[in-house]
């Protein structure tokens, strides 16, 4: 039977995210915490003999999925399987001592969800230095925004980008109180109350207490939880995924609005290396990368919900009902949130900005921009309000008139309202007023300057996000 | 790089539906479909030559994945790769005239879909058949039946399947409709206007339909859509996954029931071949088959999610922005949806009901279930109503508490009402009148019968369902 | 304490719609269920005069709320309240016989679930007529359709909207087989075994049945159910609330190109009578009701979820975990789709495009879009292809090249073709060629034609639905 | 027309929660909103009259939502309608200076957002405090932790509400953050670069910051965003929604777990003051507050799904196909929470449990939970390790078929272990090993100690919460 590859991993998802969740790598991060185990028991008293230890230490990586398989095919139960094959390599019989299946799945399914927001983690901040970077490149570039998709004010293209940049930032805020913060269940034996350790130690809570600690240490959580049943609570990966679903909202709203610019041909997301327009169809920079982020957006709403369904639907101590739902939801978030960053990167390190037809978008738009400062000016300059709004008004109205119907096909407002003497106010005036584009676009370039600082002290904070280096994409 | 697999096929999809969605299968497929055009364009005047078709016949089914990948990467370019593949292979270049890649693509997913679809049906049908046969082994076994969780009045086990099962027939008659009307995209081009065909044609639009009439008929699917864009309506997948989610709330219900039987242990999903409890802890039968129907109900749901995100969201003709959800979601709910009718099917292949365990719990009950028909009789044998209401509850009440509070360990109710002579019954009276407990079960049997009937149409009308038998499930 | 309306009702729903979810909309459908259950129940031959039931019937309508809600300070029980309001207006006691609350409630809130459909089903079809009228207005307005929001092929904007019509006719055909089956749960007592009705005919079956034929007819329900428990299976609120979802998806992509024609300035959503746009920036059109049907979309899907979360979820015969759930989502869902219906009504109704600047836009990619079918001209005229292949690409590219740098304002492709002798065409000749745009639209005219010819059969079937005219909108 | 309340808010909401989003308490929230711009404004420099500001201020509680109505019909603008309503009762004209409507509706919109975000913090934090309560009143009372449903291993009840309790702290510690952090979006004009305000004030940069500052301290918010556009990111709603979905999955699996435990007799949600359960059924104590919690659960993942629509879907700046779904979600969401966090401080203020039926089941299953311990003090006793694991199986297994075939009522396995010489222990023996049941609850009493211990922290911390009395329920 041909097997049917995970199309998330393999397509879009980056070799350190497929390691965390392949078959072997697993395997291996659950040797990991036997291990951890082991040796805190051996400090804290077990007879468990230091060859025994190095055995196991030697052969961690020695991973034979069929093996394993072979062997649950006789156990029909997988965590014995590989409790056997480990033993069986090491040719010691040391490890799982006083734990439940549940002692060594559930944390080990932390530490995957715990490694892989640490890598989202590093991956957001790389694409806030992204996006800090092409908004300083943009940041003097004047554009229409639009609201209702319709031209509304002048901003800068910088200001849209940081825009979306500072969306993220609250995401990454979050992931970061999340991974400061991320509880592990520890060694709490089959309904939360460490019976088992505690048998195992003669009753002696504070071994017990002793023994989670260094294990929680070892595999690097930030905390455990205390009070749990068989399993920690799945209202947790309803907020990892949920953070997930949050982080991918900035890019997300970034591929949406670079789709609708290249569709005014005002910005692509561009081509990688190598890659050209159909020779037919040159203009035909088709925003697939853009495309695919929202995509991988929708799939992640999909898997928040899925971890909704979860929340809050434990019966008891726990029960499997949530297992198969696990085994899908949480690598498919990572590695569609990994898709999702590594392509925003991409289109961020290769998006490109047309400058002419940009230009062309304001100076078709700027005059019914400008109607508010005219009125104004007009005023100042001696002209009766009433008057001159009415007359502003006419001529708009008409503008759009004459455009929309083919009468005209540049904007000539501006004439317009220079002859009619009820706002009293000459082309050359008027051209004065308009002259410099930039006051228009308000606060914007300090506003980029401010995202760009703040973006700095992240950056500064995880020196290792500046290195990310997006794989190529599909 | 070890490859990560598809967990939903490889653990609990059946081969069949494996295969629809296998790499390879789907080369197929595409094959298929392109073979169809190329017949029906020979037919219809085009310069084929009968050699090349049969050239391609012949190595339809040759599929090398790692070749077509090779030429990907040369050609950017995935259905460019395949076809380049296909005619290398054949040794002709006569495949996709005229044709776009959405005229191979939209098609061939719909194809898997469709033919998915069927499976479902299929299999449903088969589940129906189960629990009709169920329903009608437990007919007569009188359970007490609870709303709110809590005892309420006598049904049989029987009635309480057909319950269920009812459920699943209007899934069943939703899906029937589904595919008796499931519309293919078609030829139309790459914007639906089918530009290309009438080109290829020579503007004859009469050819262009004889054309895709014959590949529709091809296929099997029972009609084509009209009017379209780039792709089919994204709100087909919606209705397609929806129906999944629908088909999969009986089993849910049944799934979730029999958990809460098992926690009383009334019943149990028993045990596959050859499984045993655990020797230490013998009444642990756990209801982990259940507990997995109900996680891939929730997985469908993600499904659901994820499909309608799709829907509604389509920018003019079309954009890619549903590739890669629809890459994950069709088959993953298609998977989902085939674990779940498996694991139906086995579970109610050997699932045990208790029935020494439910005749306790209905002696626990009965007596507070019959106080309306101890009322009713003691007012006819000539007690005060009032009275009698009042005595009854006084009694309902004190035994309530004396069970809760451990005072008594069996229910006495009826023995205290014998002894009140505000009731004027006595012992035998009171047996007599709840000696038959089955017409309390009122109208049961005959809905179960009707069930039954009702079933036996559909398994007249779709015969291979009947045959349909469940694979091993983990 | 100031009452918080319900927004979704208030603000977008119609008068009939609300009516249906009103509080005392539904006491007097439940006094019509009563009178049903009564009248059937005296019909065969319980002892019910018929001066009841005209002192019922006669007060049927004389709905207070502050009195039942005093009621039910009181009983503590909501059925119980409306129950002794009916029955001391009419001064009998004679309805709610053999019945189980939910024996009430289940059967009318089926009803009004039902009658909702209708409206939709009803108002669907005039979207439908709405559509194939717009469709056949533009039919020959050729625009450039789009793919990745980019200029792809010719189409015509009759075919576009012929495009989404024909994804709400898929809908509406699920929406018919949905109403034309949807069957009522009936009376079957507190587990569903019809206990209490058969005591009350001491146990004749054949007058249960009958009571219940008649009931079912009584309301208009095309059938019943038969194995239920203390509900009906909440699944089939989930195909309801789907089905509500799948008939805003086709409204929902027009809405949203419309909002993105707008944004090139193609075409508007119109302004309401008496409506203008802002005298400052008349150009702002803005398409908030497209916005808002998009909004209402949004709002279905989170319905959609809510009901999903319902089924498969029942605990034995039923609980009532459901009912605060049912409560929102039901009325909310039909208000949402209700005013999704509605506006896009309005939409289609005072929907304008631009000739002018569709025109302008064809101009500007036509060149491009054409050079398919410059290159087939230029071979058959003698051109080498590789060579005209080769001209086509560097002139294509080149033009792009200018557009976006500000070189060039208009689209010269054509000129610099017919300057190239590797082409040998001349720009009379590609005039020629070009000259009528029309046959590039393909079939599309054809297919607008079929549309309409599908909606007319419609129409005629449900001829009520030509007559819908949409309130006002917000 | 009748008006349709929202149901969420009139049944299930607190008045305060209803008071933030009433029609006329938003108006009062607005008024506020302008009044602290205006002062700034004044402060700033700008000429505006005391008198002014204390004559808005006279007026500001003063709500004719009639009157707003009235004018808005003229107006066809509903922002416009309200800053005449308001200034139409001050006899000024001075409000709204420089502000767009989204610079009012944007800023008052998160304030109630804040608002009720602090309530749902304090009221969670009510929840903790009974949760601690209740676990400390019951951390002695063992009963049969159960997996899959199933018995396990003996815990406490007090252990079972502390693991409620402790994923709750979780959702609270999140709300924490997220309630310290929500940063507020100010007036920064139509597409968010400040021009209008700037313009105000001549350009003067320090003064507009000054101005966002000192309305940013008035209304409360910890911060204000920097980069946005029309509108503050939507992924803040998202992750508002989520938190409150957060908040409420441990006191859904609480409620879950105690209709489980109603089902078993074991436990109770218990009666409201006054409240009696039925005479006819008195065991029927229906969980319906649990249900309910259990229902608003799953409206509220309906909400998170609403809110997962609109982020990441922004246009450009800005546009309102947010609008109408705020309009429903957010107002509806913070109902249901409200309602979710009521009930379940009244159910943890009635809830009951049984001790004699608790201490019944545990007698039931201690003899196969105990088998371990047996096994392990036969074998320190003397006996071989397989002959006794042997006895041991044959004797469970043979109890268990017996219990459930109905040959024996009670669990006699410890008497079948007295009699088998293959353990060597007698029934005296047998019932020192198990006497004192509290070692086999492992650590729990410690648990519930370190839960008490850290919800006296958050009490502490906020001292409000522990005052919450929740209203009367249905």
């Amino acid at each position: 039977m041909e097997r049917i590859p995970n199309i998330l991993a393999e397509r879009y998802a980056s070799p350190e995210m497929q390691q965390i969740w392949s078959p072997s790598g697993k395997v291996v991060l659950e040797r990991e915490c036997w291990l951890a185990v082991m040796i805190a028991q051996r400090d804290l008293g077990l007879d468990i003999p230091d060859e025994a230890i190095q055995a196991y230490e030697r052969v961690k990586e020695q991973v034979d999925l069929d093996s394993i398989r072979e062997r649950e095919a006789t156990t029909r139960h997988d965590v014995k399987a590989r409790i056997e094959e480990f033993c069986a390599l090491a040719g010691h019989e040391h490890i799982h001592k006083g734990m439940t299946s549940r002692d060594l799945t559930e944390n080990v399914e932390q530490l995957q969800v715990l490694r892989s927001l640490q890598i989202v983690q590093s991956k957001s901040i790389a694409v806030l230095i992204a996006f800090a970077r092409e908004a300083e490149k943009y940041k003097d570039l004047v554009i229409t925004a639009r609201t209702h998709n319709v031209a509304a004010q002048p901003t800068t293209l910088g200001k849209r980008l940081a825009m979306w940049g500072e969306e993220l930032v609250l995401a990454v805020q979050h992931l970061e109180t999340l991974v400061a913060h991320y509880p592990v269940r520890g060694l709490k034996g089959p309904v939360g109350t460490q019976l088992d350790q505690l048998s195992l130690f003669e009753g002696d809570a504070t071994k017990v207490d002793e023994l989670e600690a260094k294990l929680v240490e070892h595999l690097g959580f930030p905390e455990a939880l205390r009070n749990v049943g068989q399993v920690y609570p799945r209202s947790m990966d309803f907020e990892v995924v949920s953070s997930l679903y949050q982080v991918g909202s900035g890019p997300s709203n970034f591929a949406r609005t670079l789709r609708l610019m290249a569709g005014h041909e005002l910005a692509s997301e561009g081509f990688a290396k190598g890659q050209t327009g159909s020779s037919a169809m040159p203009h035909k920079m088709n925003s697939r990368s853009c495309e695919r982020i929202n995509g991988f957006h929708v799939i992640l709403r999909g898997h928040v919900n899925m971890a909704a369904g979860l929340a809050g639907d434990l019966w008891n101590e726990g029960d499997v009902s949530c297992s198969v739902v696990r085994r899908v939801m949480l690598p498919d978030a990572f590695f569609a949130i990994d898709g999702l960053l590594e392509t925003s990167l991409v289109v961020l390190g290769q998006m490109e900005a047309f400058p002419a037809a940009i230009a062309r978008e304001n100076a078709y738009y700027q005059p019914f921009l400008s109607t508010t400062t005219i009125l104004m000016e007009a005023v100042k300059a001696g002209a009766g309000r009433e008057g001159a709004h009415e007359a502003i008004k006419e001529h708009a109205l008409a503008t759009v008139h004459d455009l929309r119907s083919g009468l005209i096909v540049d904007n000539d407002l501006l004439e317009r309202l220079a002859g009619d003497e009820r706002l009293g106010l000459n082309r050359e005036q008027i051209g004065t007023i308009l002259g410099d584009a930039e006051p228009l676009t308000g606060d914007a370039k300090r506003q980029v300057e401010a995202f760009g600082a703040r973006v700095a002290e992240w950056s500064a904070k995880y020196p290792d996000a500046a290195k990310v280096e997006p794989g190529e994409i599909l």
